[in-house]
């Protein structure tokens, strides 16, 4: 294959737009869209220039297409994913990538043996500031002492704010943390190169019922962690934070430097010392190599979510493309991912500490 | 007694010369002082102009003074502080006002018998952007969801950074929770008008050694808990976070509306609404009363902290005097930092969550 | 023609790139490329996904394309856009337009008479935020009082820092106003709705040599101006200010608001009033109509300076295909700010204000 | 004479409280106080903790104090002082020390010859991180390429906002400029350690009336300036921007380094460099000999604008008591901010450039 898949896409919501966007900005054809509908699907390949749209899922992973995106509701994704891998398509699915432990890793076996690329949008990850604070914590080799994470959103917030995501059937028994906790937890161990060894967490369901509809999952969870090499912290989540729209924000404290992360402005770095902290500003001449790489434009002209996401899809066709680019979250990520949000829930029920190493069979520094 | 009392100040160091200022500030007479040594009260009230230098506390509870100031190290807070009260002084006492529950309760008790006023600097009370806060969270009766806190330095980081705080002989059991922890949490709970009901905590200490001297308490603490309320929270306390001098920072993330106070700025206040936020500045002409009240200069004139601490001393005055000031934090709330600290050592112990509701005999919205 | 036009790049360096990604966004189709040799035309053609290689401007322009990018050294882009037009292709050119007023209304004319669109990329209008305070500026009604404005960078700042921009050959006369003070005035403009009507201004260039070459023009320009509806303001433009990158930020003071766009972090506006500031982060959600059209992804996600070059560049090929997207800026614009650099070269010159009106024959709010 | 002077106030408003804080904090004894009536005097000494009301200005020079602190309105500076200088008491006079330069420097001649010494409130010289920026200036040796700097308030903002110092008789020819532009441009130069040596300025006057009185000055001033080593710089300066409260913020740019400060944020001074800006927090652990000596407390804990009072009316007395302290505002600074008052207001009623070098008889780095 090319460096520039076949690309078919399933589902035609937000998510959708935002993945053929990064599809065409890395010159893939845009082979076959499918929606809830044949006439969704229509509209949703007319507004994002696709060109053909089919009927359903099953159309669509038979057709001529390299690689399945999977933008679809939570609780769809594991079994669409599923039959993406069945039918020989490489994968980009969206998080989280199951409900459970169990069927994840099933993603991940069927995976493997087929010899197929399974990516998930951890896309934080492909903001060049979040690669200079990973290479400098690798480079400085320090020990990191403590952690301070939260991502907190507001649109939640009401009692008449209803969505699917709130709901058993396609959102699942994890929301705050699943949807967003995840990427979370993901950045705090991926810029750490650790795993979070255990955690103790709580949360909170503010509202039983939003408008008509059950709500099956939290709408906050505050969570203990301790990571493998030591390190203690806290993270907050919540989708019911007044004026916080997608404040994602982590601050590693580590022997010799603090690092600290506000998605909201993704191209600053916020780097402490003792004496001579600094608020460092993305330039691609002076940042690590790997921050360089992703920095599409330079110095002082903002990159944005859509430039992390385009960085990610581009890496997720360079790995179908045979290339091992470095940082790629997969679906072993997205395991991991479930282990945790798995973890978060027991403990919460039980009141005690969880280990949370139990699955986590590759590392993320390897 | 007038409005302006006779003050005697044990201890000479740093926060010795904060107390003086505020004493003369509020017009108070600087009658004696003592510190660890004659040479060094002298050397004290000659730096501070006071008028006279008294060998020792017990010379100093006798001289003819209205209020002590206790400004020594944490062991001996407890003790200097009864000495006091025996003498039928008032007393300001530094924090933590004892090292365990019961001897700050001790304390109190001999207080309220010998009816005398007793104020620990819970300072940042005193920031008037804080009072805003409160008034606000009081007045608009909306719930509280959560809280996102934590306080951060970075004067420990390195194994050569020593300090008598760290030692259990002047330092105690618990270091960077009783001294800037309580603080945070006195501040979370002041501000909420609610009690923390339970919490779950784990601690670090780097270093067995700093120097060539045991270190005997922590110098991290990862904290959660639960309000009265519902509202749960994090809290994170470290003296180790490289380029985090004073960092104190707390969101409260209520039904309507958010409200963060960071310290460092301590005359903005950030309000998050779901359309609408706002990055508050002081200003006495837009402020509710008790936060106008607090407001020494116009807005764009920044207040600091000896603002906050002057304020804070003539309020103890005026309740000295026989007034009853909103919000001076006193020994029953020396008490409940001593609850609080309990319950984290006690918590990082077990793993387990600990009920932080026994001895809270006011509540704080009483 | 349909929505998505045939293109033709000329030129092959950083612009190029940032021009072919905002036309594949906008899903046209990349027709050809020319650069300064075959060589670098077939290079940039393999870096940009460009269907073919030219060998020069000529034979691009007599390509099959509908609209020609010029992405070309500054003292060039006159007489390629010449060129373009007179091969009947819809044009966007670079700034500056021209070195010369009359030149630049050369090109208007030409336009004009062949009935074809031409567009100049100041593309900070496309920034969702800029057209938030556009639209309430406007819709208040109130008087403009005051203006703020600063465009710093240091990319210049060293005496080997060599740049073909600070030739005579290929830079022109102006340099940091030309280049990014151009930008910042049509942004003080277009944001209010007026024209500025006089100006005072002072140049310096520091180094006369830099490397081995002859500097032609100015590293800073200091100016005062005057608005139509009588506000006054200031505006700093240098390219040797240590630490900036591209810090354009403007503020406007009305009668009832102040409004601050910082362009670094483009997704936030700051809005001052009296009691009640407020610091509007982009949401789509609680936009006006304008700036939420711009939004590509929801509050919290940042949008960077691509997205702003794409929105551009999909507005051009709007009006290409007949629209009347409101905003664009186009040949006029460029005139404009060829008036006004002339103006700005003349006061410094003489240290006489200088009238700014005379070429204006479309006024910004028409 | 000790270290304590006997203090002696005119004046009962707002800077008479700021003046006598900083008197008692210095220690000083405040003997005497009066006021525009004898009942003002009366309560004016009661509120401050003054010892004795007396009825006039006349009686208050002919005390038994050693220097006279002028707060009275901005016309009758020049007259108290020369009374008080006749008296033979060393003065703290508020700024402008005249409203003419004539009048300015009779004043520092008078003084000059009975070898008092006389000091006005530049009080933004007392910030720690001002005096870093100027340390770091002048041990770099680079030179200062451009200036960039604003002084921004709204409390005249409204047709309605009417104060005794818009009013000819008790406010004078000049207003924004004369009270807040001169402490804009005394900074400007205090840091560069250079005289600005021409201007151009335009100023407005928005409301003829405010209230049922007429209008006698500028409400904005915007100014061009060039300084003695070749930097050129911006100013603006207004009582009329929405949301600005006291907005003093400059930039100034060497060929090393660019500095900020903002006076709305004190403790914090921006240090730009070609790679590695910082963000340096106030902390006298890593400042240098002159910031740190001003650093009452610890870094983390802010000061604000009565530090700096403070810090300034002690090394006033300090002066008084012979010493020299470093950067003193005295006469000769209030001579100064009159030669450029009467600059702007020339060139804003020419259209010219004016010089400014006349009567800067002593260098500020002298």
């Amino acid at each position: 294959m090319s460096s520039a898949p076949r690309v078919g896409i399933l589902g035609g919501g937000f998510m959708a737009r935002v993945h053929a966007h990064a599809a065409r900005s890395a010159r893939a054809e845009l082979v076959a869209i499918a929606s809830s509908s044949a006439a969704r699907a229509a509209d949703a390949a007319a507004a994002l220039g696709v060109a053909q749209a089919l009927p359903d899922a099953a159309s669509l992973v038979a057709a001529d297409v390299d690689v399945v995106h999977v933008c679809t509701p939570n609780t769809t994704h594991a079994s669409y994913a599923a039959q993406a891998i069945a039918a020989g398509r490489h994968v980009v699915c969206e998080k989280p990538l199951a409900t459970s432990v169990d069927e994840a890793q099933a993603l991940v076996d069927a995976l493997d043996e087929a010899g197929l690329v399974g990516a998930v949008p951890f896309v934080y990850r492909y903001h060049p500031m979040v690669r200079e604070a990973r290479a400098r914590l690798a480079a400085s080799g320090e020990a990191l002492l403590s952690v301070d994470a939260a991502y907190l959103q507001d649109w939640m917030l009401l009692p008449d704010d209803e969505n699917w995501r709130a709901g058993a059937e396609l959102g699942g028994p994890s929301r705050a943390f699943a949807d967003i906790g995840s990427h979370l937890l993901d950045l705090v161990e991926f810029v750490a190169g650790q795993r979070i060894v255990s955690l103790s967490a709580t949360t909170r369901t503010v509202f039983d019922q939003r408008g008509d509809a059950s709500v099956a999952n939290e709408d906050i969870a505050a969570v203990l962690f301790r990571l493998s090499g030591g390190a203690v912290g806290t993270a907050l989540v919540t989708q019911m934070a007044p004026g916080r729209k997608n404040a994602l924000t982590i601050e590693w404290h580590a022997a010799d430097a603090s690092y600290r992360f506000e998605q909201e402005r993704p191209d600053e770095l916020w780097i402490g010392e003792r004496a001579g902290s600094r608020l460092l500003q993305r330039d691609p001449e002076s940042l690590s190599p790997d921050a360089a790489r992703l920095s599409r434009v330079p110095g002082g002209h903002p990159m944005g979510y859509q430039d992390a996401f385009d960085a990610f899809v581009a890496d997720a066709y360079a790995a179908i493309a045979g290339a091992a680019p470095d940082g790629l979250p997969t679906f072993h990520d997205g395991v991991r991912a479930a282990v945790l949000t798995d973890a978060v829930l027991r403990s919460a029920a039980s009141g005690e500490w969880i280990d949370t190493t139990a699955r986590a069979r590759r590392s993320v520094a390897a």
